[in-house]
This record gives structure tokens, C-alpha cells and sequence, in this order.
């Protein structure tokens, strides 16, 4: 799929805002008139112990991470993740069905770089710089690419440098992801500036003629830790290898680039496949009064390649599990159907998250609501709700049961990227807020591993999203919806 | 060179105590009568305050690391950074001589780990393991090997199991570093429990017939990073494969291996070539009085290959650059000799520590104390002085002028292990004392850089080292020495 750059920078900061969460308001809670009869909220109060108690979600997300390992588009692994999460949800008693799709298939290969001149060098020695592929990329030739490097901060430096400068050279974007402004709670802004680069920062420089494009990891930690992620290629421009590379190695080439010329060996050579059948995981816990409408709770399956996905998302996938798991094993019914739902393949195409709404078009009106966890299972501090304010409002009793576990805040926006088609359609969005202070330092590298989650925080996310399912499966009226489709701060 | 197992943990153990600086006791600037006249303390007041406005030491840091590299033994980049420093010291006008040493050649080539057979493995899958290869270790065929694995805790678990049990296996120490311990300023002795297994793990799981060994790595980052460093094969035992694995892949294979049956392919392929020539470099800045007299201020030169050696130990060889330039530069004459060393071959057997002693050895009265930095350039809080309680008491007027910087703490201890054979002859060793805290997150690893130095702690230690230098190259007497060789905690 091509795009023009305008309309891809646009669209991905339109999904950033509407996926990442606002940095906390002021929040406490209060009463209100509760439209949740009382022996509802009795039971949502049973549903958080039970998930605050459970090591269900933990077991599910060590198998997901340990036994099965890294989850990427179009790989076995991912098959594997969806046959077993489907097995699971068998065993829970609830109606699975594999909503099958077509997802890309795009493989890591080799990846290696080296600086082979700069100032001061010695004879017979070279700089190795480290770097990872971006999904999507395209390869060097089998032996690499040598070339010049122009180191630039953004591109706007870029831009004034202009194609004579740019044309032939390898383009190092230094541009730095702000961890200041991501441990002062905005990690969703901080990453948003510098992920623009390893998005559409090919695009940029093929423009001007470069050879090969490299983004600073977008990324707040200091272990010269590559981030990978989804690139895509503008309209019209030459489709150029795409990279991100570490923070210390950005500095590094900046450095010596404005010291003299600096010349870097590249090998990158990822393929893209034929495109692969991938699943959504959809598995119903019919609801006993209206079980055509549907309260969706997800997380996505497929995972980056560099790490076994914890945190991005098996941590989503596994607290959704809990939360069906948890409201059967209460023997609870909920008045709508609570759909689970593992999508497929939201790190490259979305293709899960599109094939649903697709297959949906004609029962949008019972997409009741949809919730999806994709941030990591930082400590939960309250619900993301995306429509106008009376739906916020409606959630109060929700946020003030939730405040013996210091997750009382109710705020506008959030949502997640599979649901996104929906919410587009005016669905109701929902995602847990979180401490994502240090989301970004593992995010889609190989250090996205089992040990990031913490177990406790694991159990606190399972249990807000156990209680916010049940209570959007339960309450007694419609949502207030946006008639301008969903929020956009 | 081989060693019998026992004298290796001793001997390796008894360095870590004589070089790590304990715990910060209480220790506050106090009044005392003087050994230091008033000029000679008014002459380091204004030498203190020189090397904490000056950028030199960050620059040559930068040259260092950036413009030649990583500089492991036996390298051209080792040899390039040796000729480097001489040039810079001669530019400075003091005398050079660069002091010849056979240095062992150990060279890097390909490393990767993969889990080949697990419980859960979904057909045609793998896990990744990330892993580094030991300094000293051979190689695995070029094909690797592939066996199943034993994960153990520590040494006496893998006793317990017995040569049945270990024969013909991997064995993976998953010993972990105690990071709570580093962050209460305790990461030596962190270190220290961790650092058995990278030094002896090998010989250990040999012992009972393993075909190779992996320890867990010995820091404190949970980035998926795996440390480096040296490793010795015992006398009698098989020469195993030796690598260390990151954190998250040691408690990996430790939870899978307790599941059921688990297999790797190993390969690790690095070379010890013919030993090569090395240098330390030597500068002296003549003293007035007693030019026969000695005073060393040093660091080493080499690094590990895997980074670019900043923090271990770019910072201990700049800040000693930094202290004889201060004093050339502020035309300070001291009444001893003030000798620069750059030592060759910390990492790998201490061939240029070695050489100078041995070089010395008709000289040892005149080594009148050895200071050496070699634990990064964390914020400095004062001076372990390696001798009995009168040589603390000699330098409180020290501690009290560098109350100013809070570095005023004088504690016995410390030293460095390039200087240790001169101490084991009685001359005392000094070192600064730092926050440590996160030194063992970067320490041998890929990740350190020039970023993780602080530019201002980096000035602050170049302030304690000049005017230690300093003091102890005009003090009036003789230092206070601990007849029974220098200190051990």
C-alpha cells in the first residue's frame, strides 16, 4: 500500500491521538446518580477480587511469551498464538469462531552496519552501528549499500540541506525521543514526535535522493536497544531500506558527521512475502438479554519480532482472557455479549482490525461498545473513554468501585488501533489508562520480554478491564455516542 | 595460562575486595592538624577549581571513544589509542615512553543462540538467545553445537545434579545480579556473587562434562544486554565454550527447562591469535625535590570490543590526562614525579600492570603511591585510600578542601587492579570513591558509550584525582604504610 507522505503523517497522528492516552487530568471520585443497580455493582465489585486474585492472565501471558515467543505477521508463531488463545477460550465454554484475513508478510534478514571512514579513524578498524529493520522496508542488495552519511536533527534540517546535499547519502534522522516529557506522564506526545521519523522518514530522504533512510530509536531507554516498528512508503518516491537505529549510535554518526565525511556500510535484507492468512480470535460469552449486541474486549495477538511481545501486546491479550475467564468462573451472565477478541496483525497492516469491521458492516448498530488494551500493563489508574461527556459521566460509579484500587480516573479519549475502524463508525471506545513512563523503553524491541510485566500491575489492568466489560455488558440504557464519530483532543 | 579452580576464585575474589570500594560509612569533613603547608592547599584549591571548569577531559573522552573506537587487547584500535594519548601527552611537554608488553589476542566472531526444542515450540519455530561470547573462551565447531540444556541457580545446584545429570549438556548459571543490593551502593559486592560465574562457570559445568557454558550476565540492565568480560579455564578441566547470556534469556531457558525438555544451538566462534604487542603509555611530569620519587594517576586504555570503553575505562585514562594538564597548565611544580599511565590489558590478564612491576621491580621504593580510576565517572564523593588508619588521617585536609564538591569522604579500601602488584608490594593505592549505582548496567556491554558519562561528574572526578595527585606528590613526608601489604576489608 502506498499513501501520499501528507495524507500518512496525518492519518498516523490522527491514530496517535486517538490511541494514546492524554496525560491525567485531575480525576477523583464522586457521587452521582448511578444508572448500575446496586446488585450489578455488587457483582463488578466480585469481578475485581476475583482478578485482582487470579494468576490466570500471568499463565496465559508466560505461554503466549515463553512457549510460543515472538508473534510477527504471517509467521507460525502467530498461527500457533491464535490456534491456542481460540483452545483456550474453548475450554472457558464460550463460541469461538477464526475471522480469517489477509495480513503481509514481511520478514527480518540480515542487518548490520558500519561506519568505514570518519575522522580520526585507524587504518584497518571501522565503527559498528547498531541497527534493526523497519517492517516494510525494503532490502539492500545482499552485500549492502556504502555510502556517505548526512546526519540531520529533523526535516526541517533536511529540507535546507536539499538535494544536492542529500542525493546518494544514507540520511540519519537524530531526532530524539523526549524522556523527560515521557517520565512527566506524556509518553504518548514524546513518542509521537519521534516516531514520525521511523514512519515516513524514508519518504522524506528517498525525496531528495537519498539512498537509504535511519531513524533514532524512537524510545526512551539508554541501551543502545534498536526500536523496530511499521515504516510506509509515500506516493511517487523510490522506495529506499529503512532503519532505526540505537540512540548512541545516532549521536555517534551526528557527531563525527559534523567532524568530516563519514562513510557507513549498510546490510539490511528483509523480504516481503506473499501475503499469509492470519485470524481474529472471537470468542462470545453470550449475553441473556441482548446477545446480538456486543461488548468487544481485545488485545492483538501478533507481536514485533525483536522480543517475544509482553508488553506490545500480549499483556492485552491475556487480560481480556481474564476477564471472560473471570466472569464465567463467577458463574455471572452480562445482558449483552461480551466478545473477546485477539486481533491479528495490528503491528503492520491492521489487516484484524479492518477485516472485522468489514465483515461487521451491516451489524454496526449492535457494536455495542469495544474495548482494546494496548499499552503495556503499567499500573491502572482509571478508564479511557472515548465519546462526549455524558458517557465519562456515566462511568463515575464505575471509576469510584475501581478507587480501592487507585484506579478511579475517568477521562475522555483513548481506544486502541484495531478498534479504531470502528470508533470511526461512531463505536464507543474504551482503554485502561496506565503508568506508560517506561512503555517506550521496551516497546517493539528484543527486550519486550515476559519480565517487564509485573505481575501485580498485570492483575490491576485484568481487573479494570474485567469490571469496565461487565459494566458496559450491564447497563441499562444505551451510550451516549458522538455523533461526530469519536474524540479527538 | 591455566589455573587450578580454587586459586582462581581466590585469587579472583581477593581482587574484587582490594578494588571495589566498600560501602560509604560515615565520614564528614573534620579539623586536624595539617601535614599540608598553606600554599601547597591554596595551589590544589585552585587546581580543584581548574579541572572542574575545564572540558579537556570530556574532549579527549569523546576522541577516544568516538574517533578511534572500542580498543580491546591486542587491536590496531588499542595500539591507535596508545599513540593517541603519547602525542597528547608530549603536547603537553612531558616525557613519554611508551612501555612495551606481550598482550594476549582474543577476537570476537560470530555468536548466536537459539532454542531449538521446548515445550510448546509450535513446528518450524525457534526461540532467539541473546548472548555474547567470554574473553578467553574457544570456539564451538563453525557449525555450533546443539545440546540440550541444564539451567541451575548456582554452583551448588549444579553439584547437586551430578556428572549424569550434566554430561554432554549446556549449562546456563542463571545466578542473578542483585540490583536492590547496587541500588543501597553496594554493586561491588553485587558484582562480585555474579562475577564467579562468568570467571569460573566454565570450568565448573566442565568439571561434571557439560560441552558449554552460559552465565547469566553480570549487571544490572533489563534491556536484553548481554555483559561481556574475562573468563579463565582451570587446570585439568575441558576448555568449554564460554558465553554469558542476558538476563532474560538466562530466566527463560530457567522457567522452560523446568517445563520439559529443552535444546540449543550454540555457536560461538572467536579466536585466540599469536599474542600481540601492546603499550602502556608513560608521562612524566618531573617533580623539583624527589624527581625519583613516583607518583602514579592512571586508568587503562583498552576496553571491551563490544562497546566504545567510555565508562570502562575511557574515563579513568581522561581524567588522568586531565589531571596533568591542569597542572602544567596552572604552572604547578610538584615536589615528586607526577607519572601518567595509560595501562595495556586490564581486561584480559593484566599484561601491562604486570610489565610495569616486573619493569620496577628495582625500583619499588621509589613508587611512592599508585592511584588508578576504573569504575566510570559517577558523581565523586571522596578517596579510598588503601593503607592503615594513619594514611586516612594524612589526607582529611584533602577530604576537607574537597567538602566543596561533596567529595569528602576518606575511607580505607580501593585501589585498582593495574596497580594491584604494586600494592601486594606495599605501595598504597588510592582510588576515588563514586555512585556506582549504575555502573554494572553498562559495564562490558554494547552499550557503553560516551552518553553515560555525565560531563560534570566526569569534571568533578578529574578534580579529586588532580588533587590527589597533587597532595600526594608535595606531601611532606613519607605515606603511613601497612606493613602487611595494603588493605583487604
Amino acid at each position: 500500500m502506498t499513501v501520499p507522505l501528507r495524507k500518512l503523517l496525518t492519518s498516523f497522528v490522527l491514530m496517535l491521538v486517538v490511541t494514546l492516552p492524554a496525560a491525567a487530568q485531575f480525576g477523583q471520585p464522586q457521587s452521582s446518580k448511578s444508572v448500575f443497580p446496586p446488585q450489578d455493582l455488587a457483582d463488578m465489585k466480585r469481578l475485581q477480587q476475583a482478578a485482582l486474585s487470579d494468576d490466570y492472565a500471568w499463565n496465559q501471558l508466560a505461554h503466549l511469551t515463553d512457549n510460543i515467543g515472538p508473534r510477527p505477521t504471517g509467521s507460525a508463531q502467530a498461527q500457533a498464538a491464535a490456534e491456542y488463545v481460540a483452545a483456550e477460550m474453548r475450554k472457558l465454554g464460550l463460541e469461538v469462531q477464526l475471522e480469517k484475513c489477509t495480513v503481509p508478510h514481511w520478514v527480518r534478514g540480515r542487518e548490520t552496519g558500519e561506519l568505514v571512514e570518519f575522522p580520526g579513524m585507524a587504518p584497518g578498524t571501522a565503527q559498528k552501528i547498531v541497527l534493526t529493520a523497519l517492517g516494510n522496508s525494503v532490502a539492500t542488495p545482499p552485500e549492502g549499500i556504502t555510502a556517505d552519511v548526512i546526519a540531520v536533527r529533523n526535516m526541517e534540517e533536511l529540507q535546507a540541506l536539499g538535494r544536492e546535499k542529500v542525493q546518494g547519502r544514507i540520511v540519519v534522522f537524530n531526532y530524539p525521543y523526549d524522556e523527560q516529557l515521557a517520565q512527566q506522564g506524556m509518553a504518548g506526545p514524546a513518542y509521537g514526535q519521534s516516531v514520525v521519523y521511523r514512519v515516513a522518514g524514508a519518504s522524506m530522504a528517498a525525496r531528495l535522493g537519498a539512498v537509504a533512510a535511519l531513524n533514532r530509536s524512537a524510545g526512551g531507554a539508554d541501551y543502545r536497544l534498536p526500536h523496530t516498528g511499521m515504516m510506509q512508503y509515500a506516493d511517487g518516491v523510490n522506495k529506499v531500506p529503512a532503519g532505526s537505529i540505537a540512540a548512541e549510535d545516532a549521536a555517534l554518526v551526528d557527531r563525527l558527521a559534523r567532524q568530516g565525511r563519514v562513510r557507513m556500510h549498510l546490510v539490511l535484507t528483509p523480504q516481503t512475502l506473499e501475503p499469509a492468512t492470519g485470524y481474529n480470535v472471537i470468542a462470545d460469552l453470550k449475553g441473556s438479554e441482548h446477545p446480538e449486541q456486543v461488548v468487544i474486549v481485545s488485545g492483538h495477538l501478533d507481536s514485533w519480532d525483536l522480543g517475544t511481545g509482553a508488553i506490545d501486546d500480549g499483556a492485552g491479550v491475556v487480560v481480556s482472557m481474564e476477564t471472560v475467564k473471570a466472569i464465567k468462573q463467577l458463574g455471572l451472565v452480562p445482558k449483552r455479549t461480551i466478545r473477546f477478541i485477539a486481533w491479528m496483525d495490528e503491528e503492520l497492516a491492521g489487516s484484524g482490525g479492518k477485516q472485522y469491521d468489514a465483515d461487521h458492516a451491516n451489524d454496526m448498530a449492535n457494536q455495542f461498545a469495544a474495548i482494546e488494551t494496548d499499552l503495556g500493563a503499567g499500573h491502572a489508574v482509571g478508564i479511557n473513554a472515548n465519546g462526549p461527556a455524558e458517557l465519562q459521566a456515566l462511568l463515575r460509579p464505575i471509576g469510584n468501585l475501581l478507587a480501592s484500587q487507585g484506579a478511579s480516573l475517568i477521562q475522555a479519549g483513548g481506544g486502541g488501533s484495531d478498534i479504531g475502524p470502528l470508533m470511526q463508525k461512531g463505536v464507543p471506545g474504551f482503554s485502561p489508562i496506565q503508568d506508560v513512563r517506561t512503555y517506550f523503553h521496551y516497546h517493539h524491541t528484543a527486550a519486550d520480554t515476559l519480565d517487564k510485566v509485573n505481575p501485580q500491575f498485570l492483575r490491576e489492568n485484568s481487573a479494570v478491564i474485567a469490571v469496565l466489560a461487565y459494566a458496559l455488558a450491564t447497563v441499562p440504557q444505551d451510550l451516549p455516542h458522538n455523533p461526530a464519530g469519536p474524540v479527538r483532543e
